[in-house]
């Protein structure tokens, strides 16, 4: 069973996970597998745990076979363990908690070889609409506080599997990088009553230098202070504290929104691997007039996180916000 | 000039420094140059910026000649700038200052091709001992809040040139790493009148079962809660909130603890890339009874930083610090 821990000076909590180790490595450019050995590829359900959602396979088809567009399974090498109680315990002055929640992973397409950023906006709207689902349905267990989607795509940014997937883990806990996020727009909206993302949303469509994209419900923009270079950001322009609670429509916008980021991304970078994750309220709170859900895309970096990042918290970006944005409007992704 | 960011929901800084991006990358391997190419070599002082500190070259010998021990130079491509006022200014909601800090590397031995851990207790004394004197001498420049010490060893921990050094950057802003850290040490003190660091010291000493060294003064341990495999502590056991205020003597207590636990990851790990940082009290703050410098060395991970740790701030450890310590402490360094 893989275990919480929490640091008892600044409180953040580390996932340590033995079985992690043992996972299988697809080396770093490989090729679509001959013979069909990509445990994500159809024909191949039964290489994954039974799946736990599926969209685009008609009615009467058996569960864990082909003809699905969207298919999430949990993932053969759990972060963390779905069954268990939480049991929290003290340790001297150290706290520690069983590592339960979900690890999910979203296959994107049937298709392997076919990138996030390849597929039509009602693919990814699918895809997206696959997340919001998950959600609905992990929050009916009482133990997890947050459900946090991301995407590691290519192996420098983490991916162990080239088959397009995106994935989620179900936390008893907040992360902390939310928390902060949501004490931060709490304070704002203390002072000024306005919420600090759609102020942000607002300056961005003004000033237009750091604006990627947008259509009529989102925008894609570099952020004012962005960690790595060409990490954007994808908000939806009204207000909206939860991922899940956005009807398929939004979704749609939101889908062309990330879709053309990955794309002129791509275009831009030679295609890089990326990270992208989606940040929305905790599960337990149903809507609040201060957060704001958004996605965060960065392309991994050429520079490593290191001393100076590690130790400070600082991050050292050598290209202006501005200027990533401009080459990604002039692009044709 | 580069310029400070801060991001408007969560504070944090990033340095946008474009000029990075045109420094030299040795390759991952690189041979010691022939011909005297490096310009961390003794008879290549006029390849790097005037000198602002060295050790060891006796009366009389000329500023920025050979003969030296130890020697401290600002970087030539530095992340921030020594010239310049900071200028904090608003742009709409979002604040900006010029990227004034100093940013300097601290040669730490003549000898191309040997590495810190191969030096003797005495030559890693002196250059803990140049760390102290230049936290001291930038402490007088009333710009700056911090001095952040920092090691990065080996391409894949993010150094650019192999001679064996450290680095430092005096910082206009506490960095928030630090202020988190300073503000859980705050809280508990608050409650307990205790300083968590010394707290953490006794309980490691008792336990045993994350210990990796030892000595009169000082001891290294795999903290509780680490964010990669092999993460290592070190940390005096007599409080002082400030490195800049140990003595000399108590510094040879803390090269011999670092270099012995920089050898045995080296043993263990055959020679991993690391790094390391030094986390000290804020440079106007003299004494705190509730933080405690300390030295965190964590070895490159295998494992990038990716879309869940990128998103949640969580890490996932494959390593519990209980076995990484007992490996640490039986191989032989």
């Amino acid at each position: 069973m893989p275990e919480l821990r929490r640091d008892p000076i600044v409180g953040r909590w580390v996932i340590i996970a033995t079985e992690r180790a043992h996972r299988p490595q697809q080396p770093r450019s490989a090729p679509a597998p001959a013979g069909g050995l990509c445990p994500f590829c159809p024909g191949q359900e039964d290489k994954t745990p039974h799946e736990v959602y599926v969209s685009g396979r008609g009615p009467g088809g058996p569960p864990d076979g082909p003809g699905w567009k969207v298919r999430v399974v949990p993932n053969r090498f759990p972060a963390l363990m779905i069954e268990g109680e939480l049991e929290r315990q003290a340790e001297g002055i150290y706290d520690r908690m069983n590592g339960v929640g979900a690890h999910e992973v979203i296959v994107e397409t049937p298709e392997h070889g076919k990138s996030l950023a390849d597929l039509t906006d009602e693919e990814v709207t699918e895809v997206l609409f696959a997340f919001k689902a998950r959600i609905l349905d992990l929050r009916n267990d009482l133990r997890f506080r947050y459900v946090l989607l991301f995407k590691n795509s290519g192996a420098a940014a983490g991916a162990s599997l080239e088959h397009a997937h995106s994935q989620l883990i179900a936390l008893p806990i907040t992360p902390r990088q939310v928390t902060e996020e949501i004490e931060g727009a709490r304070r704002h909206f203390e002072h000024r009553e306005r919420c600090i993302f759609c102020d942000i949303v607002g300056q961005e469509r003004k000033e237009r230098s750091r604006l990627v994209f947008e259509n009529e419900e989102f925008v894609a923009f570099a952020p004012w202070a962005p960690r790595s270079p060409f990490e954007t950001w994808i908000v939806p322009k009204r207000h909206e504290s939860n991922f899940e609670a956005e009807p398929k429509a939004r979704l749609g916008y939101c889908a062309q929104a990330l879709r053309t980021t990955l794309r002129r991304i791509g275009a831009a970078l030679g295609h890089p691997a990326y990270n992208f994750m989606v940040h929305s309220n905790p599960l337990r709170d149903p809507s609040s007039p201060s957060y704001h859900w958004h996605v965060e895309v960065m392309p991994a970096s050429t520079q490593s996180v290191a001393g100076f990042e590690w130790g400070s918290g600082f991050h050292i970006n050598p290209v202006p916000p501005e200027d990533a944005a401009e080459f990604l409007r002039k692009v044709s992704g």
